[in-house]
Order: structure tokens, then sequence, then C-alpha cells
């Protein structure tokens, strides 16, 4: 089964859609890759960038003809253009996302699309905190995990072909069931953004420490958050607003062990402290032992440092 | 003024004492490193690693004749330690510490110490979440800030010494009255750490998400926080149970700052969360203009990604 398309449609241009665009591109999966955003401003930079074949502001435009459309909009705009696009796929087509969320994708999207097609949820578990045209690379998917998350019934050479898809784009592909990738996305993805935004706002606010200060002095430990805290905000307003469920009960899970330690601190229970950050030590060396963190102390920035 | 010293003594050889006997050595700072330690199985260690001149769990005998005597010892166990020093410190001995928190250890030390001696408390800004003497580089405290916390009185020549010291190993020294810098410290670095565990902590008792799930999926944003949560426990215990106030504040902050954006995506109030990813986004921004923190995407890590 081959993992080419002739037409890809890419719907969104920024860091996903533009790195899917350029590792389409090298590994020649597409013989025209058709892009489209909202914004014309965008769009051209997309041009600029030579990231495509074609370029248009109409989504409907660069779906038709399209074999492969790719959705990469931040999640709260899924059913905007699953509304665009309905009357412009071709019959056989694969449809699929990048959403972060996918059970509200799929109720935003799935109304719209006719029986005709193949839609095929999914999930590159890959990002960095940058966004636009600009930052994409080919090699983000690269050893990174892509979720899939196919509703029962959906036509199993489709979901094959999209998985072919993304492991040509260098990724491995799991299954997994809409609500459950929601609880795991929650407890490994929108809880530690969340925080971080958190952190990095509380600190923002202390009025006995300066900005400069805490500028200064953020090796100690404080920017390790910024860098979460600094991901595209439109994205990550969607995503709690569409897995609203699944992270207020993280978060009160979150929370209510914050109470406890805060009450370990106030009391001075020394052995309480110690027992909790002796077990998450335990965590990280699992992750670096599952290949999904690198080796090396402070995440090896230390060597490459600016002056 | 010279950086050289006769002999430093090192009271403690893990991460900050390890790193600081090897940057002494390659420039030449002391004639002799005298390296103490409790542990009798961590100072063999140290003398296999080559780190010092002589070796000894006596911490009064590592002192005797040393010109600069640097406690790099749990922030715990520091009036402990002075109180083994005391009668051992040669006159005009320069006392110091590298301990996070700062009223804390004057208030343990400084009731020991003869008034003979200079001391003068100091914390290099500078760590890796890893520990023990086999965890040290003399690169550690190259373009890092090192905060000095000298009494009001204390000899201008000896803290000047420090400071000359400091430089030699690589790092710029800033003067702060301790209060201030323990407030500084529970925003910048303990805040986030005792986040880090705590997080770290919930992911692990999910009960609905396997664990094998968690490493797995930790790149989405989860695995920024188990860096922070893989430091020392005994060092991060202590730290917690001696700036205990400082802490206890900007985690009341943290928390109903935390409560209010809860609040935001319970009811679905997207404008607020926009207002906050969007402010601090600039923040990381801010950090990386002043060279604390590295420009590449990903902490830098993805092209040295395991494979």
């Amino acid at each position: 089964m081959s993992a080419r398309f002739e037409r890809v449609a890419l719907i969104g241009i920024g860091l996903i859609g533009s790195s899917l665009a350029r590792v389409i591109r090298r590994k020649e999966l597409a013989d025209h890759i058709a892009i489209a955003t909202a914004s014309s401003e965008t769009l051209e930079h997309a041009h600029q960038l030579d990231l495509g074949d074609s370029y248009t502001t109409s989504n409907a435009e660069a779906v038709r003809g399209a074999d492969l459309v790719i959705v990469a909009v931040p999640v709260g705009a899924s059913g905007a253009v699953a509304r665009d696009i309905a009357h412009d796929l071709s019959d056989g087509a694969i449809v699929t996302d990048v959403g972060s969320t996918k059970t509200s994708v799929i109720e935003q999207m799935r109304p719209y699309l006719p029986a005709s097609v193949h839609f095929v949820p999914g999930h590159p578990i890959a990002g960095t905190e940058q966004s636009g045209p600009e930052a994409g690379f080919a090699e983000l998917f690269e050893h990174r995990w892509c979720i899939l998350t196919p509703l029962p019934g959906t036509d199993e050479a489709a979901v094959e072909r999209l998985t072919h898809f993304w492991e040509a784009c260098g990724s491995t592909v799991e299954r997994m069931e809409h609500t459950h990738h929601d609880k795991v996305l929650a407890i490994v993805s929108h809880l530690p953004h969340i925080i971080a935004y958190n952190i990095v706002g509380t600190a923002d606010d202390v009025e006995t420490v300066t900005q400069s200060e805490v500028i200064k002095y953020s090796a100690s430990g404080f920017r390790d958050f910024t860098r979460l805290a600094a991901s595209d905000p439109t994205m990550w307003r969607d995503v709690c607003l569409h897995n609203s469920d699944a992270i207020l009960e993280m978060l009160a899970r979150f929370s209510e062990d914050l109470a406890a330690l805060q009450k370990a601190i106030r009391w001075h229970d020394g052995d309480a402290l110690f027992d909790l950050f002796s077990r998450t030590r335990a965590v990280r060396r699992s992750i670096i032992e599952a290949g999904q963190e690198v080796d090396a102390p402070d995440f090896g920035r230390h060597g490459r440092h600016p002056e």
C-alpha cells in the first residue's frame, strides 16, 4: 500500500501544517500540495516559503480533487472547516485532522462530512512552542507518536493508508478510542500546559520581586515552564474549551495533591516531602529509557548556552 | 586581588561541591583541595574520581589551615556543619556556603562561627537535575549568576575576595539582602520545583490512564516537568522546610491564580484564557533575550533526540 497521494489538501498552515507540507515534499508523498488558510497574509507567507503547489483562502477550493485532506487548525475551528469543505470533497477521500482533542473534533466535523468520505481523526504528538508557517520543519514528526482515533465502522483500508502516510513522515502510529485519547492527553499535555501558563502568570504578578529578577534568575527552575507557556495562545484556548471535562478532572486531582503538599510544608513534614520527591525521580528515568527524552543533564542545553 | 587560596575545604561533595572541586583544579584556584563528607562511601567515590588532595569524613579536620571553607550540603545540615568546624577554623578564613535558602542558613550557622572568621553566605544559581560527585562538571558555573548575601558589617575585602573566586569559576556575582534572596528564589526556583514534583506525582496516580501511556506520550508537555522533579530529594526537602514562609506565600498566589484559570475553563471564558496565554509568551522572549535560555525550539533537544 502506497503512502503516496495524488493531491493532499492542507487546511491550515501553522507549525503542524507547514511541517507536513515540508515532509510531504521531501518524501514525495503527494503529486500536488494544496494549501488553504483563512488569513491571506499567512497564505502569502506560505507562498513565499514555497510550501505547496497551489494556494487559496477557500477551503472548498483546496479540497476539490484531493484524495487526502488534513485539517490543521485550532480545534475550535474544526466544525467551520468541515462545513466549508463538505460539498466539495471527492468520493473516497480520506479526511483527517491533527487536533489535540478528539471527541470535540468528531462532534464538530462528523455531522457535516458525507458518507462517501473516510473520516479518520488523528493527532500527531509533536510540536514545539513556536507557531506559524515559518516555525515548521520536515523532521518534526520523526520518532514521534501519531494517534489515530477512527470510529467503529471506518473503512480499514483508509485507516491503514493514513497509517502508512504517517509512518512515511517518520512517526509510529497508535490507535485509541477517542474518549480515552482525551483523558491521556489531559494528563500528559493539557494539564502541563495549563500549569505552565499559570505559574508564569503568577511570577509575572509578584510585586515583591521585580520582573527583571525573575528573568535574570530563571535558570534556577522557572525557565523550564516558560517553554510550554510560550505556546500558541489560540490553540491552547481552544484545547481548554474543547476538552474541559477531562482537564477539570485532572486540575481537581492536581489541586488536591498540591493542598496535601502545601500542608506538609506548613507542618514541616519532611518525611512526606522526601517520599514524594523520591517517587517522582523514577518517572524521568522511565521516560529516558523509553527514548522519549534526552539523557543529558539540563536537557543538554548547557553546552549550547548563550554567552 | 587574587582568586587563589592556599587551602580550600569543601564540606560536601555532591553536584555543587564536586563541580567546585573540578573548576578549582582546572583554574588552579587553590594549592590544596580538602574534601570532607559524612558518607565514607561518597568520600571513596570522590577519591576514585581524584577530585581533591585530601579526603576525610571529619569536617573539623578538613577546615584546619583552610583560608576558604565552602559548605555544600543540603541546607538542613548547615547548622551541624558549623558546629563541627567552629573550633578548628583558622583566623581570617572565609566561610561560605552554596545553599538555596539564605536566612535559614545564616540562622543555623552564625551562632557557631567565631568572630575571627569572615562569614559570607552565597548561592550559585547553577545546577542540574543530577546529583552526587560523578554528576559535577567544571563548566557548571560558567555564564551563571552567583548571589552573595553578606550581613552588614562583614569585612569588604573578604566579600571581594570571594567575588573574585566565583568570577574565576565563570560566574557573575550579585549581592542581595538575604530575606530578599529567599523571596526571589521562592518564585524563580522553589515554587517551580514544588509544582513540578506535584504534577509528576499527580500523573503517577491517575488510574484511568496507564503509567506506560504517561511515559509514552510525555513529549507532549509532561516531560518538561520531569527534569525538575528528578532533582535531589534531600536537597529539596530541606529547601521546603527552610524557606517555608516564602514558599507558602508563593503557593497561595499560585493556587489563587489556578482557581481563576479553572473557573475560566469551567465557564468557557475563552477571552480570559487567551489573555493569560498571550501574556506569558512574552516572558520567555525576555529570558532568551537576557541570555538565560537557548533560542532553539524544544530546548534544542529535537536534533539530539534518541532514536
